[in-house]
């Protein structure tokens, strides 16, 4: 016998139940996006390998998926969005009004060891905001990270936000009289201060003309006032100041940014980054060649980091639970009790589709119990019995064990009111 | 200077205005598939080339994305779900009740020469039943494709479903002592019947045993009662048999289909399949190499060509620009008309948004003439003014050029009101 084909290491099926838990946080970036005023995009899933070497270097070419297509293009799966909002903001930057308040949620390729919390496939919201270079700006878009936190139920206590800027560091080569050569790698130092052991870090930081002392120093000092003092206020007046903390080990990994950097960390056992962000004013000017010059900032989430988080947190795992509970389960079961009455039924099926309702029944001819078992199954809230009787009809709501017989003309108002009536006992309490 | 980065030919950059256009026939998928209870499932993007040659053969080859990813597997960008479903049904059919009712809408890719209706890839919804022989499982499709094409404003004078069964065509394979060995390509004769010159046809037709007058007496017999009555008896019984006819021209040019196939008939001047599905009661058997025998049935519709036939139905694009108007407007514009009162603006701007409220505001400090302006360009449905006199604030109704001063405790109230009073004059009449 052939071998079984088997899903490529690395990518996930979604059955149904993993599908609904992605839907679930689509739904929640979708609700917040929406509140905030952005609007969605996308852009394809194929781009010129070119895009991704332009904005990060031929060293991003080992982790893509990239090959030549039929028309001998060199071409690659998407392991970001940035680089294709760069290119479309460039070449369509006149006809929208800005700033442009965007997002995007879509799917991502990487070639990368599969390992816990990694994958080589993600999917990954992209909310950023171009052509507008205040701080109020960093501000809306942290404020943003932080709603999308708390719509899925986290609090201060499962994470903050850590605060930093890539200028602030700037200011400390000044005045180490490091050369702008060696920015890149400075930065990269720091990016891995939490990480790597500190004799590592000191012959690095060394070699660069500074040292671990001096680093250590300037990151314990209080840069508030002088810095982040906008972006603060902002976050005050909004109520949210507990969520952020300055840190100035945060510089994030990706060469691109250029000033204001923040990630959601997680605060509980974990201790990692589940998110992050920051300001990239040139990247527009890059991808076009110094053509068009754009300042940007912007966030992203992957999916994977925080549905782990959602489930082994209480509060998050809950809403998450009652929002599945709600939303995957059929409004009726129509039982058909009496075959010589099935053209009635499916007359019934169709009208209470026509309302709304969603409504499912035995396609095959198969034993009352067995029709009453799959109403189970798809944890319907109500079960409607045709029998001999049509048109009177016997409703049970299947949740609070009761029942009652209503004509075939009253039935959407029974079901409408046993839908919305309050559970007992609660799903969760 | 170097050439300017663009998309690839066939592939789509969806700016906003594009995204809420296929975000609504999205809309429109999940919302009937959710009315007749399907659950959402999805696959990998990418999948390994064998699982399309065990469907296809060797020929799939020449339209697909395939290439050797960087652990030297032959690897393939999915040019359609029904394979992937196979595959995960197969693996993990003794964890669900029969039948499986799954939908999926993703996106797909082939290598075609692109052209008006034809990209690179394209986004598919894909509705199945699996582990149901009965043909009420076939109605139940073709009841969901009418439904479809009814939510989103198309009516009997718009599309027709032209239902076909391919065992009705082994019966004439049958009658005229015609090989199995000979089937497929007599179908795929059928299939062409009538975009081919006749003379071909008759030669093709010869060549197999038989002639295009014995094909034409067949197609136009009487079928209905020994073939379709089931089918036919069920839409009747839903009250959409308008929405469907017999026509035995339609063979679908797919190989794995086994019995009832039918497919979406754009009825109007491009006279054209918009989609189309069936019954391919084996493919569960080869993908697994006889190891698991699951029925199936399903439909599948790509965005594109729905897409045109909306923008192209009056009724059908009324609703879409309804849908547009309602879903992508922001709900406030905070015009803040005094810098002092910025702090209190972005208080209340959290407090809007906490209370669900789609509100934006001026990330910079401009003059208010142009906050209007912002305010009309994001089709605001009110501008709250916060200025010298806060607390008390006006609050524009903008569509229908009201205003009144409330004070800020009031606010959430106030624009509630505004946002659910019916528009005068009406958007759409």
């Amino acid at each position: 016998m052939a071998e079984k084909i088997q899903r490529l290491p690395g990518f996930r099926d979604f059955f149904p139940e993993d599908c609904a838990v992605r839907n679930y946080i689509f739904s929640k970036w979708r609700d917040v996006s929406a509140i905030y005023g952005f609007h969605e995009y996308d852009g394809p899933i194929l781009e010129p390998t070119e895009l991704y070497k332009k904005k990060s270097g031929d060293e991003i070419l080992t982790q893509l998926f990239h090959f030549e297509d039929r028309g001998e293009r060199s071409v690659a799966m998407r392991p970001e969005l940035t680089p294709t909002l760069a290119r479309m903001a460039v070449a369509r930057q006149r006809d929208y009004k800005k700033p442009l308040r965007w997002y995007g949620i879509g799917q991502f390729f990487r070639y990368e060891k599969p390992q816990k919390g990694r994958t080589r496939e993600f999917y990954q919201l992209n909310t950023d905001i171009l052509g507008e270079k205040s701080k109020e700006a960093d501000a809306e878009i942290i404020s943003f990270a932080i709603d999308i936190m708390r719509s899925m139920g986290f609090t201060n206590n499962d994470f903050v936000i850590r605060l930093s800027d890539r200028e602030v560091w700037l200011d400390f080569l000044n005045s180490e009289s490091i050369s702008e050569d060696s920015q890149e790698s400075f930065l990269q130092t720091i990016d891995k201060l939490e990480r790597q052991n500190p004799e590592k870090t000191q012959k690095d930081l060394q070699t660069l003309g500074t040292s671990l002392e001096s680093v250590n120093n300037f990151i314990n000092t209080n840069h508030e006032k002088s810095h982040f003092h906008n972006i603060l206020d902002n976050l005050k007046a909004r109520g949210l100041s507990d969520f952020v903390k300055i840190d100035l080990n945060v510089v994030r990994g990706l060469a691109y940014y250029t000033g204001t950097v923040f990630e959601v960390f997680d605060t509980k056992k974990n201790m990692r980054a589940v998110a992050g962000g920051g300001r990239y004013d040139k990247l527009c000017s890059v991808i076009s060649d110094g053509a068009t010059d754009i300042p940007a900032c912007g966030f992203a989430m992957g999916d994977v980091v925080i549905s782990d988080l959602i489930k082994s947190t209480k509060a998050a795992n809950s809403k998450l639970l009652n929002h599945l509970a709600v939303n995957d389960c059929a409004d009726v079961y129509l039982v058909i009790a009496d075959e010589n009455k099935r053209t009635e039924a499916i007359k019934t099926l169709q009208e209470l589709r026509n309302s709304g309702f969603k409504t499912v029944h035995s396609l095959a001819q198969v034993k009352v119990a067995k029709q009453f078992s799959s109403a189970e199954n798809l944890k319907a809230r109500t079960a409607i019995i045709i029998g001999r009787e049509f048109p009177e009809v016997t409703v049970k709501d299947l949740f609070n064990k009761t029942e009652q017989v209503v004509n075939i003309d009253d039935i959407s108002k029974t079901v409408e009111t046993i839908i919305k009536s309050p559970l007992d006992p609660p799903l969760f309490s």
